[in-house]
């Protein structure tokens, strides 16, 4: 039987043609093993619809209001009770769709999600792991920014949820969990760190491989990186800044050493190529909102079709494997 | 008259002969506006200096204890009262010298400043900025490591103090000063940042821009990127990691594109000039201890005989144009 993602069909900046481009691509892709169940304003969905080629593997769900980009998450999460966002939840939770995913209001994607679905049993804090771009791929940070101000436990349960992570989606068998800190020494860094590398020695179920800098992170010494929301934060953004910044400081470089059209043009191609690591829309394109009772999935607002589909692979495999599953036992005393 | 800077000769991995050498360079380099004082074993120096060219700018002043790159800082402070290090700070402390540099123990280094020199009236916490490349050249970010669990008052302190560090040392008139967090409103970030965020509006005497984010610092949105000692020191070394990382990633990249000889040298060249805007040894060498009686320098323990020349330099400039008086200034109420 197919997986059945249900899909905010009015989030993200260009909804809902890029969610419906992206979910025409992807069912096209599984080949019969994904069905996706479009959540808005019928009406629209059905119009919008016209423009693109008829599928078997698409439905729409009725849904007639929209929680805005801009909207305050909870007080919009209160008042529209029957946006997309909230209907497909209770479209997930009801058991008729495997996995949720939108690309609209990310605090209002969190906070409806905790409505509708829960945390999983002694969950403290849900977290958006993110997809970090290494010299041998990818590794997992998290937290990224929806936890300030975490405590020792919390980095504890995202150090759980991020190998289970890691062990479903990204298939290695026995991840390595770095401490993001300043020293490698057990004694360095800030009183959160400190406390929390005493817990992560103890947890026998993890493969923690001691603290990491941040000159680790590229190199990838750990294939989970832990730490606080706020400096998992500002180690994301720098890294998406590193080919946005770099193409000028090399075009400085390259001044100086040649005109030649042939290697400019190759330079060229090789930073398209090397944008292509850092850019979320090819590395994942979404993350998953570890520490909920289902597979919820959430994207950026300016997310692209192809990002889209991606993200929706990524939901249907994780409902396939069991994503949840996986998280509830690993939190589990 | 000349800038007379007193340093530490047996400091750093590769002490006295790199230090001598730096030294020779900056005399060198100065002509005649710097003489520079080596602290140590007097026969060890004398024995040493044989192997470079005599300069009158430089003399031997005897030291007879040497504290070691792995020594732990406080007690060998106590237990060697007579090393390179406390006599140099001694020197500059008592007039025969205008500044001091150390490549050695930077534990023990910040130690006997505290000790020998005192902190400027009202300081909490002394910090070691650091120079950051970015596509405009360089910005400056403190704290990058010596203070773990910040209070709001010290990150203003750090604002501060780097504000008068940047208007003497990099000769910006009215440095932008931003405070580092996961989003540009006000109420973004953790507990520390939304509160120090109320103490930088209200410093007039600062050009405070607001938060900036984890992207904006290659970018180069400010010229002083304020943070706590943790995440700065997180955000150092990433920085450091992507010339490291980038040549393997950009080579992946370049094998399906070329195989022609000539476009990998160019590459190659790019990357040396690349790295050397990343290479502390290129963009400054050392950082000023800030928030002590005393213009104190120090470098890495690996820094070659070129970052202790151009950190001589910087010193001498430091010592010329009263850093310390500035700083004083900058934090009198």
């Amino acid at each position: 039987m197919a997986i059945r993602v249900a899909v905010d069909a009015m989030g993200g900046d260009h909804a809902p043609g890029v969610v419906i481009e992206g979910a025409l691509r992807a069912v096209c892709e599984s080949e019969g093993r994904l069905h996706v169940l479009l959540y808005g304003p019928e009406d629209v969905l059905r119009l919008a619809l016209k423009a693109y080629p008829e599928s078997p593997h698409i439905s729409v769900v009725h849904a007639p209001q929209v929680i805005g980009m801009g909207d305050s998450p909870v007080a919009a999460v209160r008042a529209k009770p029957r946006s997309s966002i909230h209907c497909g939840l209770m479209g997930h939770k009801e058991g008729r769709a495997d996995a949720f995913l939108s690309a609209g209001n990310t605090g209002a994607t969190v906070a409806a999600s905790l409505f509708v679905l829960g945390r999983l049993p002694g969950v403290f804090r849900p977290s958006l792991p993110s997809c970090y771009p290494t010299t041998e791929g990818a590794c997992t940070i998290l937290d990224v920014g929806s936890n300030m101000d975490s405590k020792p436990e919390h980095l504890l349960q995202f150090a759980k949820m991020g190998s289970a992570y890691a062990r479903i989606i990204s298939d290695i068998a026995k991840p390595r969990i770095g401490l993001l800190s300043v020293g490698e020494e057990p004694g360095k860094g800030n009183e959160l760190v400190r406390t929390t590398h005493e817990l992560l020695v103890n947890a026998i179920d993890l493969n923690f491989i001691g603290n990491v800098e941040g000159r680790d992170i590229l190199h990838h010494r750990a294939d989970v990186v832990v730490c606080d929301g706020f400096v998992g934060n500002v180690v994301l953004k720098l890294g998406e800044s590193i080919t946005t910044a770099l193409p000028s400081m090399i075009g400085q470089e390259l001044q100086r050493l040649t005109t030649e059209l042939s290697v400019m043009q190759t330079i060229e191609q090789m930073f398209t190529g090397l944008k292509r690591r850092f850019d979320p829309e090819e590395y994942g394109g979404g993350s998953p909102l570890l520490g909920v009772e289902g597979e919820v999935f959430i994207l950026h607002g300016s997310s692209s079709a192809r990002a889209i589909e991606r993200c929706l692979l990524m939901a249907a495999r994780a409902a396939k494997l069991d994503l949840t599953g996986a998280i509830r036992r690993a939190l589990s005393p």
